[in-house]
């Protein structure tokens, strides 16, 4: 017999609610020396799948790093060799561009699946990901895409990806003339900071990533954020022990907040990291990019805070607190493209039209992260242009 | 003061552990006359995620079903038009070539990229995939890419699509002359299954959707495995509501799988659901895909049942229950190309090379689904030759 489903007009509809659990785990170790013999890092982290060995294991490595480690290709031979038993390199590592140019040419990701294919890399082989966040994110979304997810392992080698992009569970490359118009969300399976890669970064990379640390300071944690102040001329004139500090606390600050959110893959409008971000991302763009991305941050988060002590969010001694530790860190907190248009809103060049891009990347409403105290932030989706004109022209008068 | 994490030597490694766990939801509504303005479910699913309306809605429509409902796009049009505070349609809809071929033109992906584009359309806007099972990974995987995930709604309009391949987490597109070389696990934002699509299709794509609910009732459920002998004559000659219950049956037990199985997402070597398959996959490449999956995999559950009946792990009864079932229903158990080059194993001709790509498709050890019982598979690691060899002999002599 048969048991009808009783589908008798067109809104008379059956429906079976389908709900899909997936847990994402990844450990991010902190090492130096990554690659010498006596290190088994990466060795350990390859046996852990409880797979047959050896693995196969294609390398992706950014070519603006090699120019300062130019021993990194015999070095990482030399690591195959010895834990042959456990690895073999895929024959020619992929060289890509480093920084934006990795992000911008989609043939990298085209060729990267074509050394996979050839190379016959299969759901449980290894893509290792050397470089700055850039090619972390290109060579990431061409692992995730392949076979829907070759196993990525990330050695970021920057400041900024070691403690933020690098990190986390999102990649991506530019088209369009977007900023990660293609991309997806794919955890990694694990991710190695070796802190020796930083000692070859000229001082603007050096400094950069810091302001992502102090961005997060600001709104989740206070003490880290004291931490930053009492170091700061130490961490400017380049102390690695000091540095290795802030980039563990503030990589566990960032982990902690993916894995507690609720919202991991940004399902939501809402980007309660982006703390001086709508402001970053504008100034990036106004200045050709000649800001880094940091530096830019450093400002957007000395605008985001102004304007939450003009509007009576936040006390005057922690904003004055927080403009002291970003010059003391070295950043500057004002640059002319600040008033370029200022009063035509939605003029292309003008800062405020930052706003309106940011919301439209995430759609829905807007969503604004400012300072309520130092540690703690506070979604508005309300702005007042006025109140940012006057925190502009305050940044200026603090700069001279 | 400094709080050193102690990095002394080279494997002297501090860690992070990190766990993400994501919650994927949606819902498969089975309905009729998806399009018909008194049908409300469209724009009650688009309505459900509490923004701003009328929201951006991209269609990709499967070119081989607008032959057979030629008023289709005008429906689509009306509907659009009755139902303009909840959703706009973007101008022009994606039309696109069904079956294979929707899979094998990469450009495909790159234009729904560009009308995404140009058509402004953000993560909190929609794809409404129409099609067959081809059309809907294609579409799937050009939405997931696209600013790391466009919400997809999948409207499958085959029998294998509403009851297996359109209601999971997977898309994809084939690549270097591999299938689903490229892709994704992204579960979809919404499945609706309208019943009256079935109506145009030919007796064929009517009947191979139907060995995916033989092969998970095989393994999972002996009552459905009776609903379908019971009805299997009448499902053969098109009997409506016997195919209704029959997909929803069928749906139900793929998606509780996919919640319940651990592994959602594919990361380890197994694969539960794929009994049989190991051999239809060979098939349709033997037969250059003369054979339709479905044809492929019911010869498929042919063959690893009979082989279980011939190493004792099946009764007797329960194997000749299976084939006449599966004759019941139209099913041919046999084609010649199951003896081709039988002898040599190895041989890219021979069936039982299959054994092997199957095991390299996933990498790790080769994992086989068997039958115990009707309704109950069990793995195994190990294959019998010579067993398979007088199986295929038996299912030849069967259908004398």
């Amino acid at each position: 017999m048969i048991m009808t489903i009783g589908i008798k007009s067109a809104s008379d509809v059956r429906s079976l609610k389908q709900c899909v659990p997936v847990t994402f785990n990844y450990d991010v170790h902190f090492t130096k020396g990554l690659f010498e013999l006596d290190n088994p890092l990466l060795a350990q982290v390859l046996i852990t799948d409880d797979e047959d060995s050896p693995k196969k294991l294609l390398t992706v490595i950014d070519a603006g790093l090699l120019q300062h480690q130019p021993t990194l290709l015999d070095k990482l031979a030399a690591y195959a060799e010895f834990y042959q038993n456990v690895f073999r390199l895929v024959k020619y590592p992929a060289i890509v561009p480093g920084g934006e140019a990795a992000k911008n040419d989609s043939k990298l990701v085209e060729q990267i699946h074509q050394i996979i294919d050839c190379s016959g890399l299969c759901r449980h082989s290894y893509v290792l990901a050397i470089g700055g966040g850039a090619v972390l994110d290109m060579a990431g979304y061409a692992a995730a895409t392949a076979h829907r997810g070759i196993r990525l392992i990330r050695v970021p080698t920057t400041v900024l990806a070691q403690n933020d992009s690098g990190i986390g569970v999102k990649n991506g490359i530019n088209a369009f003339g977007k900023k990660n118009f293609l991309g997806t969300f794919a955890p990694p399976y694990a991710v190695l900071n070796d802190f020796d890669f930083l000692t070859t970064l000229d001082d603007r990379d050096w400094r950069s990533g810091i302001a992502e640390a102090v961005k997060v300071a600001l709104i989740k944690d206070a003490d880290f954020f004291k931490f930053i102040t009492i170091h700061a001329v130490k961490i400017a004139q380049r102390d690695m022990q000091a540095m290795q500090e802030l980039i563990y606390r503030c990589a566990q600050l960032h982990l902690k907040h993916i894995a507690t959110s609720g919202d991991p893959f940004e399902k939501g409008s809402s980007r309660p990291l982006d703390f001086g971000h709508w402001a970053a991302h504008k100034l990036e763009q106004l200045t050709n990019y000649s800001l880094r991305h940091g530096e830019a941050v450093a400002i957007g988060i000395a605008l985001d805070s102004t304007y939450s002590y003009l509007i009576g969010l936040l006390a005057k001694s922690d904003w004055q607190q927080i403009l002291d530790t970003l010059k003391a860190l070295g950043f500057s907190l004002y640059v002319p493209e600040l008033v370029t248009q200022l009063h035509q809103p939605e003029h292309p060049d003008c800062i405020f039209r930052g706003l309106r891009e940011f919301q439209e990347h995430l759609g829905g409403e807007l969503t604004l992260m400012l300072l309520e105290t130092i540690g703690k932030g506070v979604e508005v989706h309300h702005v007042d242009l006025s109140a940012y004109e006057k925190a502009i022209a305050l940044l200026k008068e603090q700069t001279n």
